[in-house]
């Protein structure tokens, strides 16, 4: 089955907007067997726009389009698949109503304008969109069935979720499931893991086991996917392989599948009755962001005090400026009352990262520089910092060197 | 003129990589009134390359291909362009010996596969790498200019700027450059500022100035864009529709260009020698983050006190639990030494939203509920947060109602 993507929108075509919506899209098809074999991306004109429907219509089974059924003049997707398709627009009365809906809920009327959102063309299929009021359509053009998407991020993945991977995998008749494990490690780069993970496809002697790496600073994520009939075939297959990977791979791994590092520590707290309260200076509150979202169930995460400069941070927990970082831990989690108290210290211009843990027991410091620049300082000193507190509560060494600091 | 961009290689088909070559590529050559019509993204794959080159052939009068350049056998660009262009495959001695310079250079021998790289469809001029083995080339195919770039982000930047742009602009004979002014706006939708903008581009009766819009929830960006001789030319033209813009949007304008409402709050502390502490519960740490991020001078913000219950915040200010949230804004200026506390308090799960601001003065409170669930309650809560600051330090009022929430 051919796919074709058409990004729509001068924001896209202008580079004004990155096009993470073709990424993340693609990424997602993509682990479900389901391969783009092209994208387009053309801007809000209504002759470019034709053109790529028509040609697309052509050649290809499937078309998404992303972009262009907002409630302005520049929105042209529906008016341009209905010429494509020879048919006329059409008001869809649901889909109003739906829109008015909305507004309701806000206490508001509807604008207008937004009446354009429910006119698709005659005999489109209504394609919904549970949070937000472009409608989802899709139609016959030539002979590929196009697919109409929102260009709003949060409403193309859920319409992607929900819709389109079940019309797209009923078209395209696979019925074996891609099914993806994933290994979260901090401290190797990819070229360090490829190398640790040598051979790793042929412990699969049929070579359907296929291993692959997707980089994102400073975490790195190591996938294995295999196509199998069932959940319970593909884990057996997997399971080998997986565990080669934990023995290659070692403490670097914080995480698997949906899980985070920060995830991870708030576990072990949460198992031992522990909880944690967090100090930090030049991360920009990274620690206590990253910490405040993760707990969830509530009650372990106590507090993050964050500052620019170490004497407005020190002074609210009662220290003086040059009070050592295990000092800031330690009267950390005096001060809320936490087991843990876990303070980070970076100086993003020169990549300095210090660290220190405090528990019931003790309290230890690590230091590094990390390199690549403030940005990366501050985003390798916070995952150093929650990765120090992950060891010591799963009694791994917390000193093992990591790929992004200066020997 | 009509240029086109192809973008080829796995990564960015199947999203592993997201195509920021393109939009960087866009951006720059939208600034310079230079418009890309239409981008095309392919595999590594001959057929479908060879397809998006013949295409483009015929429509375009420049077309810019990047990436396939590279030494390994799934680098097929030059392969493609010379069958497209129905000429042979050459080797150029004097590419060869910069390739090879450049591995001397580091100590080390050319490997065998790099001599590929030097091998360039027959007649096509020789574009510099001056940072890489890839070599750029141009070639005519069809009736467009095929500009060939290599696919390393900061190769492609220099080819960008030494060698695309010239050709491209003595191609086009434009000398017009595009100018853009942003409003950066909070507590308005794009329908509604639509609404409220309406027959702004017809103050320009030639019709040069276009207005458009970026919707990033909570902000809208609304934009014009004029093509002028010169800087002077299109400020002059520019001048009286953006003060009807200002007069129209008022107090919902937070920034303008490439400032931000963060920065709009801590130049007008900076301004009155001010100084800030944040308290927050139930934000994962957003004010503080943004504030921290924006004080790039340093000495405004001071320290953000963030959580996700309020009894253990309060008790770190030296408050009961139950303290109002006035309360709370006032002890955070008291602990820290600041001039202003600004507090707030989100409960994501209803969308309901408390802020406090205390000033030397006086405090006072805010109350909002947020549509849209929990994350546009945080991302709505703390930016409200940071406006109702900015609306006290600006002397507007701090109670006019916003489009996010509930009436």
């Amino acid at each position: 089955m051919r796919i074709e993507v058409i990004c729509t929108g001068d924001e896209v075509l202008t580079g004004k907007t990155i096009n993470t919506n073709f990424s993340r899209l693609s990424r997602r098809l993509t682990e479900l067997g389901l391969l783009v074999v092209r994208e387009t991306t053309v801007g809000d004109d209504r002759v470019e726009l034709r053109a790529a429907f028509d040609v697309a219509a052509r050649r290809a089974d499937a078309v998404i389009v992303n972009g262009g059924l907002g409630p302005t003049v520049d929105d042209l997707s529906q008016e341009v698949a209905a010429e494509a398709a020879g048919v006329a627009l059409d008001l869809r009365p649901e889909w109003l109503e739906t829109i008015r809906g909305f507004y309701r809920r806000r206490g508001r009327d509807m604008p207008p304008n937004n009446r354009k959102q429910a006119m698709l063309p005659e005999g489109a299929e209504l394609i919904d969109n549970p949070v937000g009021t472009a409608c989802g359509f899709a139609i016959d053009i030539g002979r590929a069935r196009f697919f109409f998407t929102p260009g709003v991020p949060s409403e193309l993945d859920v319409m992607t979720e929900n819709e389109l991977i079940p019309r797209l995998r009923a078209m395209s008749g696979i019925d074996a499931m891609v099914h993806l494990k994933r290994f979260h490690s901090f401290g190797i780069g990819e070229s360090r893991a490829d190398h640790l993970l040598a051979g790793i496809e042929a412990m699969d002697v049929e070579g359907r086991v296929k291993l692959g790496f997707q980089s994102h600073y400073p975490q790195l994520e190591t996938k294995l996917t295999v196509a199998a009939p069932s959940h319970e075939v593909a884990t057996a297959m997997l399971a080998p392989i997986e565990a080669e990977i934990r023995r290659r791979l070692g403490n670097f791994i914080v995480a698997e599948d949906d899980g985070t590092l920060e995830g991870a520590v708030l576990e072990h707290l949460r198992t031992q009755g522990g909880s944690l309260s967090a100090v930090e200076t030049g991360s920009h509150g990274g620690l206590g962001a990253r910490l405040a979202a993760a707990d969830e169930e509530g009650g372990v995460f106590l507090r993050a005090s964050s500052g620019n400069g170490a004497a407005v941070v020190a002074g609210s927990l009662g220290l003086s400026a040059d009070a050592s970082l295990v000092e800031f831990a330690e009267a950390a989690r005096r001060v809320d009352g936490a087991t843990h108290g876990l303070a980070v210290a970076i100086d993003s211009q020169h990549g300095a990262v210090r660290i220190a843990v405090a528990d019931p027991e003790s309290g230890f410091e690590r230091r590094a520089v990390i390199m690549g620049g403030p940005n990366r300082a501050r985003q390798g000193g916070v995952e150093l910092a929650l990765d120090c507190l992950r060891r010591r509560l799963a009694g791994a060494p917390v000193d093992e060197r990591i790929d992004f600091e200066k020997a």
